[in-house]
């Protein structure tokens, strides 16, 4: 199951993907013709439902039929997830090869590196990001596979923390390299806004069994950048959770961005930082591909 | 003015503080009870409605008889503003004898250091703060000016910067030292669960001339640790604003801590770190004193 957050005539409403990916089921709106009792409006609320959720739309999809669903190019897309509790969770450092190219070897971390990012810097699939160009000149892109937490836990046991995971999604976390190196702490030059888009949706975890196993790629303007497999993460999303929920009580609707594989515009010499108009593909295996423009002015 | 928000029988509502600070007047109520329109319920929803918001207490203020007050002490206190949209944004090292304690000179920043903390920190006045001796054996304390942002705006010129503020309270940034290090990135030793004391109201800015001279002190167990006058700011607010919003836009009820004076535990030699049954008290010149205890369990 894939999950999207569209806007149709200013009605926002989370919408279930189908195969051809063409065309997309508006939930509520055919829950209420067709059954009775509560369904969630916001993907938020959907994610804290959790098992409930999946359970009512598997219902739902027993009695749909195909003219209950609306092509996906008549809404406009907007990031699966489009009210935050809190700012994106994001994991520093966490390929050794981008680790190695940001410095040295002596970068690779021993403990996770935690970051946020302004839930300001949320955009969808489509959506062109803002070039910034009166505060940056280094801006970056940064494909990484992210994680929805779906149940409210801390002291989570690394065993028990894939349970944990509603499902899975795409982010590129856009950087301001020189905004990033001045100010010390990341939180500036990470939280331009439109710097996280996000999708192009949220695949429910009962579709991928292996999240450590999945090939991940970043293509700008058609070449590819960044090339690698979650497998070589230095923390896997297990004792990122554990680690994470260790004193801090993690909630449903939670991001956590996994870190970006080596081959961003900095690790180049020359730098290849992103210019107006660059296209930004990134395509991470069992989910799809998220596509974003940088903005001309 | 000064506001509240406290719980009285799982109702949670917003209350105006009077002189004797013994008393509350439960606002939301007493405006039913004699006007008629909307009255925001919770406190995010005062600061975005802002002067519209100030303008209804004011006509409310004209009306009400001292049988509205009730005791402050007949109803539980939570932290000021309890629903966020974000992380609390914080300023690092932002006076130069604390830069130097943790460091050395070296350490003074010439761009402000800012990182956050989570949503799930935030605690109110009175109420225990964790001792999560199980994660840290260097729990430290901060006290700090906070500053309300109550509208909304991005590239927000120095000159205008102090329009955009609502008001101000204090936080108690408690920081795990040991976390801190280990993690590089501040974010998880500044995100312990209840390690953002908040507190012990908002003071509207109509009451405070001048942000840029104020008196802030921290007392443990009464003696005190911290000292300054937040004119030692190395950034003033009208800076912190002014960067902030370059290229993020500020919203209504974002709060950022303006950073901390010297003498926390850490710059003692040896550091002097919070024990279970601590009791934190931090008092700023216009605002009042924020009280936490650490948790013996």
């Amino acid at each position: 199951m894939r999950f999207v957050t569209v806007k149709d005539q200013d009605c926002e409403f989370i919408g279930l993907v189908d195969d051809s990916e063409k065309l997309v089921l508006p939930l509520k709106r055919v829950w209420d013709e067709l059954e009775e009792g509560f369904f969630p409006n916001t993907m938020l609320e959907a994610v804290e439902l959790g098992d409930e959720f999946i359970a009512k739309v598997q219902r739902l999809l027993k009695n749909v039929t195909s003219e209950s669903y609306i092509p996906i190019d008549s809404v406009t897309r907007l990031a699966p997830m489009t009210k935050l509790r809190k700012n994106i969770l994001c994991v520093g450092k966490n390929y050794a090869k981008h680790a190695i190219e940001m410095g040295s070897e002596k970068d690779i971390p021993k403990h996770p590196i935690i970051f946020t990012k302004a839930p300001t810097t949320v955009v969808g699939h489509g959506t062109e990001v803002q070039n910034h160009q009166d505060v940056t000149s280094e801006l970056d892109y940064e494909g990484e596979l992210a994680v929805i937490i779906g149940k409210k836990g801390s002291k989570i046991s690394r065993e028990e923390a894939l349970d944990y995971v509603f499902g899975y999604t795409i982010i590129n976390d856009v950087t301001a390299r020189d905004l990033q190196a001045q100010h010390k702490q990341f939180f500036i030059g990470k939280s331009l806004d439109t710097s996280c888009p996000i999708g192009p949706w949220i695949v429910h975890a009962s579709a991928i069994e292996n999240p450590h196993h999945l090939e991940i790629e970043t293509k700008i303007n058609g070449e590819v950048r960044q090339h690698s497999n979650t497998k070589n993460f230095i923390f896997p999303i297990d004792e990122i959770i554990h680690v994470l929920s260790k004193g801090m009580t993690l909630e449903p609707g939670d991001i956590i961005a996994t870190g970006t594989p080596a081959g961003v515009g900095k690790g180049f010499n020359p730098p290849r930082f992103l210019k107006p108009g660059d296209k930004m593909e990134i395509t991470i295996e069992k989910i799809g591909t998220l596509v974003n423009t940088i903005s001309e002015r």
